[in-house]
């Protein structure tokens, strides 16, 4: 037998798939689960970018496109920056990528080598912690300690006992929902430049905010990469494309790796995305569902015992403290499919150290999914 | 200034890319390129697929899948290895991938840390060593020098100087089309085994080989990693979506990191694909058309001073000598592009140290396109 197995094969599973995993198989056997478990909205594509993919399938080939993406998505994507932010980034800063995943491993295969000690904060998105596990990055995880988001004395204080080479946060955040006020944000920015540290802002909850307006990174300096996606707003999670916008000088190393890690992004999904900045009607009628969802949680679930542990101010995730039910949130998360058939993440995904303590629900799905789902958790804890 | 460059972002580009972007550019300003340059089928996916992928767009939600791709298509590949090769393979071992692009990188990951070394072919695919590249795994790269293929000779002689932890081979070859006989195949994969180095077979290129059957690695041993894709024969470049065949050990690690670095491969795409082993009818007419081609060019290049340098046995590929015409391949393809207007891809790609001497040209393309692209280079090189 000779089966090579790596040792950096052994990251973390992430928690969630392998809940959604068990959730496809225990519909698959006829039981009708109820999923608050992935971040993925329960409503399709918007119309104008199915019809669009539709035409392209019609047209015929569907082909490698340039590594870096489609120049009509490309475009479409700047544009977006001056329609929404009032910046004007040119298309050539530009990467399509397959998914935020894609633009993850990118960046940090272009801007870090093996030893290189990156910040992220804790609790925060399983895959940076395992992408950069898998590529010999050393993660530097700030626990937030009640914190609702990483701020700049946070970074200094990390900084101050070893040296970063980068940092990494989102606003609004996953698992916890918060968004980091512009004051904050630009502050924290400031402090990386000042120390030397390079900053990814993961950017993928934009236009999910519901208590403050968007600000991107990128209006506080040219030299962030920042990452995105048309999963979340956009609702096209299937389709993997997303993006990111580079510093200048990151353009061509990020071409280089992407030629030969993924040759193109989906060019079906490229085409089809090139619509998603024009459904915005469509898109808020999804998001005024979202909304409704929230203040349905935000009352529910700690009447049920889940206390928030986080603010909701964006994205689509409740955060909770579940002690008043289990010690180990893992067990419970597992228990409360089996046997209440509704999903939901255990806080292990998004902190290793105190995430036996939370768990996540996700509320991207229908009001009737979460009135369902509320109402089995009730039951099942009686 | 802080932008973060990492030395490993500094990984050759793929050339063959470089020249698609570039033929993409003139083709948007008007000049009509006639493109040998890319692996890519000129015809679209089959009709059974295209309308698979149209039904699934008005069903709605194009969402995400398992990590290991849907149920029900990684039936299908396990039934493929069934009726193609009469092997019984359970669907449990076959993990659907992001195009072969993520299985290459993904295998990797799960069999090899940093500084194990892994034996290529070179001549080879040239994602090969940048992925590896990246990952900080030591290629060792055996040169061919005149041999068509990788036989067991040269493995026992690499190991022999360093010991190896892996090797990985493609047959048929890209570039060089050359198939391993079934003979030699078993003695390479024997010769690895009593060695203790794990084998990666690329197997892309099956079905389209034009003088001996298709043999599996997989026939020879359950502990190889096949990596497969729908983009050759299957004429589904763009939809970005292969496989692999994963000894039971590996099954895990791989689903564990295939969450985290790419959620999961394209929904769509994996409901489509569904339908390919259904199309043989329709893509052996493909198939044809490439075999007149490779009559055509079989005769013509060399008439046109393009010595082949290797067999055309499989694939879509002529990989030709070129140094009748030049000392520098590179700058050969360069300007045959610019003048002629006609996209090949330069010997460096696919081997760094003698590649200066050779090209690539990719017969997956219309009998028209192949005879206008002859014509261009004939009228061009007087």
């Amino acid at each position: 037998m000779v089966v090579s197995l790596s040792r950096r094969g052994e990251v973390e599973p992430f928690h969630a798939m392998d809940i959604l995993a068990e959730a496809n198989r225990l519909k698959a056997s006829g039981i009708p689960v109820v999923s608050m478990a992935v971040g993925q909205p329960s409503d399709p594509a918007p119309a104008g970018v199915r019809q669009a993919a539709a035409h392209a399938l019609k047209m015929g080939l569907i082909g490698y496109t340039d590594a870096l993406g489609l120049a009509g998505l490309r475009k479409a994507i700047a544009e977006h920056y001056g329609d929404h932010y009032g910046l004007d980034v040119p298309p050539s800063r530009i990467a399509v990528t397959t998914g935020s995943s894609a633009a993850f491993n990118l960046a940090f295969l272009a801007m870090f080598d093996p030893g290189d000690r990156v910040a992220i904060a804790a609790p925060g998105y399983p895959a940076y912690r395992n992408i950069m596990a898998a590529l010999g990055i050393e993660i530097v995880e700030i626990e937030l300690d009640g914190a609702a988001y990483l701020h700049a004395g946070h970074l200094e204080a990390a900084h101050r006992q070893k040296p970063l080479k980068g940092v990494l946060f989102a606003s609004p955040a996953n698992p916890t929902g918060a968004v980091i006020p512009a004051a904050e944000l630009s502050a924290l920015i400031k402090t990386a430049q000042e120390l030397g540290i390079a900053v990814i802002s993961d950017e993928i909850y934009h236009r999910l905010a519901y208590t403050a307006p968007d600000t991107t990174a990128l209006a506080r300096s040219p030299d962030v990469t920042v990452i995105n996606s048309f999963s979340k707003y956009y609702c096209m999670t299937g389709w993997r494309i997303g993006w990111m916008v580079l510093p200048e000088e990151l353009v061509r190393p990020v071409e280089r790796i992407a030629q030969s890690l993924y040759i193109s992004p989906p060019e079906l999904s490229q085409i089809a995305a090139i619509e998603a900045f024009k459904a915005t009607g469509e898109l808020e009628v999804v998001k005024a569902r979202y909304a409704g969802n929230r203040e349905l949680l935000m009352q529910r679930l700690p009447e049920l015992g889940f206390a928030l542990a986080a603010p909701m101010d964006g994205a689509f995730y409740a955060f909770c403290d579940v002690t008043r039910h289990t010690n180990d949130s893992m067990v419970f998360a597992r228990r409360m499919l089996a046997e209440a058939h509704v999903a939901a993440t255990p806080g292990r995904d998004f902190d290793p150290l105190q995430g036996h303590r939370t768990m996540r629900f996700s509320y991207a799905g229908s009001y009737d999914d979460m009135l369902e789902a509320l109402a089995r958790i009730e039951r099942w804890l009686k």
